[in-house]
């Protein structure tokens, strides 16, 4: 088998650059969830698919992958039971039979069956992250892949508006660790509500939700003919014009609509739900001002998410200065685990788009150039006499948490120099029989050309030299 | 769907102690990597079943967890033509036809894989380590399951036994950090071919090294009849007892050996390629002796690993005080990525068990006191002002790295307490209207009941005060 070989289409491989900056964003999103109390799970690869399917809607279901059960799968199967009157095998159904298992879409599903298998190991309120692949066998296409990384952050067990302030908070020190100015705009499901109920159609609200989750996109004009193709009067239509028109600031915006909701807009209804949406609105820009948050935050009407088990508080974060759609979003949710058989859990969670964020700051230039080498120093490798003189030195540099490489063969020059260059080594060391002879160890930075000898035994110093610089 | 949801059988959740303990193991191992200029990538959970198959051998194909063709997979297939003569369906057949796709089964193919697919790309001598979960339809049982993370570091395109002292040093380094003693136990295939070699059986290679590597579990006698059932003369096997029994230093064993391949065994047949061996064992004991290890490191002439891809050093490594056998293996092969149509690419790698590890520091108790808690400091809730009053504080102690949690509801006090006892957070902070109109937050040491008030711009003090100490 000598055909070169390939990986499945929609997957990726990572290489040592890439890792360096994907571990980079990772790690900074996870120091960043630690300082604030939450500490990581992990869950399966693979989860039964009585827990997957029907959780993500007829079209989700069509997108997990099925593991093959493992040993005789298709001994015992009748296959023409799953005929269709035109003699066709009914691939549904004959999938089930074959595959009890699923490879996980998502990590909101697995968090929910986490939450009730291990409801009584858990100390509420629950503050979990989870930083795992998922699978989707979508259309592979730019920027959507088979196998991907999602960031999830959640805690679940309290519903006080303190939560979502630490979610936003969260946003805010991540990427003002990561330099990237962004945008958080926030939404409550509960005034979405409100705007189906005192535009008097309040069994509207998914269709009313889903096209001013549009506005972006469409623009105001064409949310308002869809809103009227789904049923709405004109008159309900301008009540939501007369919202989606409200500008000023935030708690402006939250007094207008508080009157409004109260009975003030051209219908005259009130919605208790609305005014429940803008208190919990009210309190948590309340909240950011008392801790002070560097990030704007802003009320945007029009966020929507197109989730319909979001509850209240909805988020969204988009990069100011590169245009890539939405880099984080989530919102509250009451009943998350209730599939499962445990109601009444009200939770609240962020997810981060990596492949997003790895774009922002790739288009950006904004990752650290550190981040290009793996080692500090190479020591060139001069013959097996000049090599074990070394070693001891390279091990004590090691010992001080510097990144070490001993070239392994005893090549040319000119080849352990390309290794130094295309690995962005900054320093090299060369040491010869006079060096050894000497008990000095001679170290070269690269990048500057400056050049300094050592005493062996003197590593502080040395280490000193290697921290004081060099990134090629 | 009410029943309580569970997870398929070998598969493990991982809550928030299990993953801090898991993640001291995987951040030390990964820490010393990086001190020897190894850097990380990660490949596709998924590969093309054409890249799996036909590597592990037959039982290792029946292992392979295959993934369904997403879409109509079943539609065009014909079923009939998969019965065989007793009109059972032959599943290993039909399973090729429906399934493209594999879980990875161990990090080595895909490496060798990846090394192919991307040998235009890469920087030889490569240096790469890979810590991802691997998935085995084993039967689960205790220690044994169906998705486990390996751990492989590897560095391929050089012959030089500094590679081989490399691996020897960072398992030296990885078992000190984690404080377990360690013993390194190291053979040589080109040795065990050399065996077979003087003993007149060169074609007998593997049924001797499959025998030897018997020798701890039943014993020399058991040994030496199954090599003779395996059609070695008496004559040979007295050869083999003779280099099994050798004893003395690790030079006065590669000395004696070093007579014995020479013709000084009782066949008086000498052996080229144990020669070799024993060269590159004394060159790597040279070298482990010049650079220092700290870790006891002797030959084991038993030791084969059942590997037959291994060319040149075999590692194992055992911990001294805990009886759980090899906790990290591996060895030279000169031709893994052949099966990929890249030859004469050798390499020399080893792989830590982590479950295993995590084992051992669990039985020996080595894991940190300080991973129970993933937060430092809980400020209880008095109530909606004073929680406004000290937002800004936890902030500012966030800022400075400090893990601060705000408790989210204001409930009793007894509960908030039970709260931070759970989570075995050592500090608390309990500041109601007085201290919010004085400006002032006191802490409290939970473990030495020590209690201190800062004014609320002293952050610096209150970093000073926690990090004094303090775990539950």
């Amino acid at each position: 088998m000598s055909q070169k070989p390939s990986i499945p289409k929609g997957t990726r491989d990572f290489g040592q650059q890439e890792m360096a900056e994907r571990n980079y964003i990772f790690d900074t999103i996870k120091s960043v969830f630690r300082t604030f109390g939450y500490s990581q799970i992990d869950t399966p690869a693979m989860e039964n698919l009585s827990t997957l399917l029907g959780k993500y809607g007829e079209e989700g279901d069509k997108l997990l992958f099925r593991i093959l059960n493992s040993g005789d799968a298709f001994g015992k199967v009748d296959y023409d039971s799953f005929r269709g009157p035109d003699g066709a095998v009914n691939s549904v159904a004959l999938s089930k039979e074959v595959c009890e298992k699923g490879l996980r879409y998502d990590l909101t599903v697995p968090f929910a069956r986490y939450v009730v298998q291990h409801q009584n190991e858990i100390s509420f309120p629950f503050k979990r992250f989870q930083i795992q692949p998922v699978w989707r066998a979508d259309r592979p296409q730019k920027g959507r892949y088979r196998e991907f990384y999602q960031c999830d952050v959640d805690v679940i067990g309290s519903r006080s508006q303190l939560n979502e302030l630490e979610l936003v908070q969260i946003v805010d020190r991540v990427f003002g660790l990561l330099d990237v100015n962004v945008l958080v705009k926030i939404n409550n499901r509960k005034v979405l509500t409100g705007f189906a109920e005192i535009c008097g159609f309040p069994d509207k609200v998914v269709d009313i939700t889903v096209a001013i989750d549009k506005l972006d996109k469409i623009g105001l004009q064409a949310v308002e003919e869809e809103m009227k193709g789904k049923g709405l009067s004109d008159e309900a239509v301008a009540v939501i014009e007369q919202i989606l028109k409200l500008s000023g600031t935030t708690s402006e915006k939250i007094s207008a609509m508080r009157s409004l909701m109260n009975g003030a807009s051209a219908s005259g209804l009130v919605s208790q739900t609305g005014l429940k949406g803008l208190d919990e609105l009210e309190e948590l820009f309340g909240l950011i001002d008392a801790a002070g948050v560097s990030s704007p935050v802003e009320i945007d009407l029009s966020l929507a998410r197109g989730l319909n088990y979001y509850t209240g508080a909805i988020f969204e974060v988009k990069a100011a200065d590169f245009a890539i759609g939405s880099i984080c979003g989530g919102g509250r949710y009451d009943n998350l685990t209730g599939i499962f058989g445990l109601p009444d859990m009200s939770g609240v969670g962020i997810s981060f788009g990596a492949d997003r964020i790895y774009d922002v700051l790739k288009g950006l230039g904004k990752f650290p150039s550190d981040l290009k080498s793996s080692t500090t120093l190479l020591f060139a490798n001069m013959g097996a006499e000049e090599t074990r003189y070394i070693l001891p030195v390279a091990s004590a540099l090691r010992g001080c948490g510097v990144s070490v490489e001993v070239y392994p063969d005893q090549v040319k020059l000119k080849k352990q120099f390309d290794y130094a260059d295309r690995k962005c080594i900054p320093f090299l060391s060369i040491n010869g029989t006079d060096e050894a002879a000497s008990g000095s160890v001679n170290i070269k930075n690269l990048v500057t050309g400056d050049q300094k000898a050592f005493s062996e035994e003197d590593v502080e110093g040395m280490v000193g030299f290697l921290s004081a610089g060099g990134t090629k």
